[in-house]
């Protein structure tokens, strides 16, 4: 497995390790502990896959009990995001998204998803995530099985239109591709125009592809 | 320069060379000679970008005479084209794109982009063309810069809206994302969706983007 880039490197330090590391009561394990276990997640991710992967398994990879695991990790959601060096909680984007007015479904997608990325970290993130996913079928493969079970499942339940998952999926190609272009190659003028105009334009045409 | 992937194993090979070869009347050079001026141009479109670079620094840096150069390739863009194994001439495509009803440029797009990467060798080209595009920034200026002189523009003049320029840019990230996720990450159901939906879908939305 490939782990350069997001994947690898930042994952063990920043906010994410504060929200978790500190909890009381139970025994922490050795320094490395969180280390391994999510080394463990990354090679369980990239030979099963999202879906087969499960704890217990991470668990039996890094030779820790189970328990240690939910010690550092609430759920394999929160080891794939933190395993995969995502800024942000996928699931708390889909929640930004669901809750609001249906014909405004499109705005919010693009406020949202901008906001994560816009800072200089993010967009460092933004450009290891990329490398990593187009130099690895295996890192291609979990982030395609995370993003659509913790975004566009959730974001296509709540359409209730035909071919949801279709239109959530054609959302997700834009804001990839704007990603990959305003952060990543900076082809202008999308690198450079300011986030106001940016989703201003984005909005209708993520309502048209959810609801058009 | 990182000239790994799509920009170069294939340039030197395959049907865009037999177009080119073989025209009689002049001197073609040592039986490298063209693979050497494709080299050269590479070298060139990476430390200067596509803008700065003339015919006459390509065949300077090949050390061969600029007739040389021009005796294999017709333009510089003929040489970009070959330097970064785009599967087409982008060229064509613009102009497939702008001959026609205003109202369906959203659709002329959506097919004539589509129609270039849907055979199995434009799927491997497009990958081999998205490792190259990540793996290094100057792969990256040098697509930037191409295709911006040879589709953006064009299509952005005939335009004639305000903001063309980003209007057109945007339909471009769209474009790039849905390849990224069709041909390169393999994102169900826009993976595998036939193509005919998927032309239906992604026209109003371009469309939108151009003229909404």
């Amino acid at each position: 497995m490939n782990t350069r880039g997001g994947s690898g490197g930042t994952a063990e330090s920043g906010a994410a390790h504060t929200t978790t590391a500190g909890r009381a009561g139970r025994r922490p394990g050795g320094p490395d502990t969180r280390g391994e276990i999510l080394r463990a997640a990354r090679e369980s991710f990239a030979d099963k896959g999202f879906t087969a992967t499960s704890i217990r398994a991470i668990a039996r990879e890094a030779a820790v009990d189970a328990a240690l695991v939910h010690h550092y990790f609430d759920s394999k959601d929160e080891l794939f995001i933190e395993a995969m060096a995502i800024p942000v909680d996928p699931r708390q984007i889909a929640a930004r998204i669901i809750d609001g007015p249906r014909d405004e479904l499109g705005r919010r997608i693009a406020t949202a998803f901008l906001g994560v990325w816009e800072s200089a970290e993010g967009q460092q993130r933004m450009k290891a995530i990329f490398r990593s996913v187009v130099s690895s079928d295996e890192v291609a493969r979990i982030m395609r099985e995370g993003i659509t079970q913790m975004i566009i499942q959730p974001v296509s339940k709540v359409l209730d239109v035909p071919d949801a998952h279709l239109r959530v999926t054609l959302v997700a190609t834009q804001l990839i591709g704007l990603a990959m272009a305003r952060y990543l190659v900076e082809l202008e003028p999308v690198a450079s125009v300011d986030l106001a105009t940016l989703i201003d334009r984005l909005g209708p045409v993520l309502q048209l592809h959810l609801t058009g």
